[in-house]
């Protein structure tokens, strides 16, 4: 996202739009964190590498002309339809967006005492305690910006979709080593722990538009497939990404204990002995034993022959095309075919 | 507090409302907490642990009817002061409670930490993790509940003291080992870290009870200073405290590289030569090397030597003064004694 997606012609002015409007949210962002502690203003600027495709604030503008009753009209007389984003479509993007820094933050406490498992050194804890107090910072933020420039509904929403992102995060932790754990409770997990924060963005967005219910509703449920999909897509690069990257990212979901869709479709659909050589490799994995990617080339190998990668890639694709079909809602426009477009990249993307 | 404060016999009724108050407030607490995820439930259920005097919740309540219209004229005749409590001052003085608790459960991230730097193991990791998630867990429902229940007011002043507390933990920890720490810079850590969210559990009450800007403010101002007044109490009781607990309460501050008020004044006021050995002191300490409660022992008599812990004593007491002047714009009344008494009870408790 970010305005480097490469679109068709047609969409090129949402484009352009989407750059100026994001940089709009980023100075909303910055302008929120800054504080008269030299050392606060310090620490926010780290966060700034933690800066990506800017995914969720995309959403929020996107479903924000989604649901804009001038959109059409501006777009038709060649006008900028980055004009029609209120103070409160940025606000809330810069929302969304911190809310999703500051479980970046708080995960990388937990990558980072993975770190310190293997030898610690007082600057390394020095950086867990700063990430768990910053974490909270950015949550504290996102909440004074939401109650501050939004609607008592915004607000309501944003810590509620919190509450669900952190018994998400929770439900993961106690299925951590669960070799047995089923479909049902993955998708749960996904659900709340990415999806809903997506389902947030584009919700968000469109109630500031003034979209009624019935709207807001069908773009929560288009963001929260879109949301699953896009984990699906992160659990298969994790095993599927170029050769220098598996190791690394293997190493992180496998040896943290996380499934994966591929590997809960390979662990039910298994013989019992394949699947014994399965858990073992897993195992392997976790322990940090024996060779990476050796063990990864097998697991992969086990899981294409058991059909698990076709799998998961119909899983997300699937997933792709209810959330596009939940846009049928919308008139067909360029916004709209937008967002299918951004729907369509979570599941081609290779990063 | 929670109505176990030897109170005098004209505050009884007020004690009596207070109980029932906060059992009302456990209530409201527990019921925002409870999910469908039973994981989640399983872990809220180790914070009960957390529960100790519920000082915040208390100061909302209390607050709440001191700014009453009708306070006055129910406890002259005879009738519970605590109806006049609507489930805004309940759920009010339940964030406020949820606000302290996730600060200390994150406390505990880092507490953990420590113990894990002397040895770790994957459970203790585990541990750690889970705090986190739940710290984050707790703060989103606050926010949840705030929004919720209250008026928008009252959700930015929770999100603004949130961010004020994050802001003075990262200023404390900016400052950890710093022994040239100042004065200022220390009651600045104090104030955001402590004494806001006191300040703002007075003033949420007020306004609860439809104050109006003045009092509110007034009120504010008192939690504020008997919030630096109770940390400088926490600070002496570190010191000072029974033998048994000496050494683990010393160990804790000392050796996470924070100092204390009585440990300013002496290094500020100490002659070079003493200072180079209080210096020593607090450097043993911190490396855990040398006999632990010798070395406290040799600290606080030189403390005492040099005034620092009687000067401690003084700005606490002078500070709980100032925060019972600013109730003078309370009229006279048993729940206006009620405060002073409970502002009295920071400096002269033993725990």
């Amino acid at each position: 996202m970010r305005g480097v997606l490469d679109v068709p012609e047609s969409l090129i002015p949402i484009n352009e739009a989407l750059v100026g409007g994001l940089a709009r949210v980023e100075i909303c962002f910055d302008r929120q964190l800054e504080t008269d502690i030299p050392p606060v203003n310090e620490l926010c600027r780290h966060i700034e590498r933690y800066r990506g495709k800017m995914l969720r604030p995309t959403l929020v503008l996107l479903c924000g002309l989604a649901a804009h009753p001038e959109t059409a009209a501006t777009l038709a007389a060649g006008r900028d339809p980055g004009t029609l984003w209120t103070e409160e479509h940025i606000g809330l993007a810069a929302v969304v967006e911190m809310v999703h820094m500051a479980t970046l933050v708080h995960d990388d406490v937990l990558d980072e005492a993975e770190v310190r498992r293997r030898g610690a050194t007082v600057n390394a804890l020095r950086g867990n305690e700063a990430a768990v107090i910053l974490g909270d910072y950015l949550l504290a933020s996102a909440y004074h910006l939401c109650s501050s420039v939004e609607s008592r509904d915004a607000a309501i929403a944003v810590g509620d979709t919190a509450m669900t992102m952190a018994s998400g995060e929770l439900l993961q932790l106690h299925h951590r080593d669960n070799l047995s754990l089923d479909e049902p409770t993955y998708f749960e997990i996904v659900d709340r722990k990415t999806a809903a924060l997506i389902g947030l963005s584009c919700s968000l967005g469109a109630a500031a538009s003034g979209a009624d219910a019935e709207l807001v509703g069908a773009l929560r449920g288009f963001g929260r497939d879109m949301g699953v999909a896009f984990q699906i897509q992160d659990d298969l690069l994790d095993l599927m990404g170029e050769e220098s990257i598996i190791g690394k990212s293997v190493r992180r979901d496998l040896a943290k204990g996380k499934l994966t869709l591929p590997l809960i479709h390979a662990l039910a659909h298994a013989t019992p002995e394949a699947r014994g050589g399965l858990l073992q490799s897993v195992r392997g994995l976790g322990s940090g034993q024996g060779s990476m990617e050796a063990a990864v080339d097998q697991l992969v190998a086990t899981m294409r022959d058991l059909g698990s990668i076709e799998y998961a890639k119909a899983r997300a694709a699937g997933l792709v095309r209810r959330a596009k079909d939940a846009l049928a809602v919308l008139p067909e426009s360029p916004v709209r075919r937008f967002i299918e477009f951004s729907a369509d990249a979570v599941v081609s993307r290779r990063f």
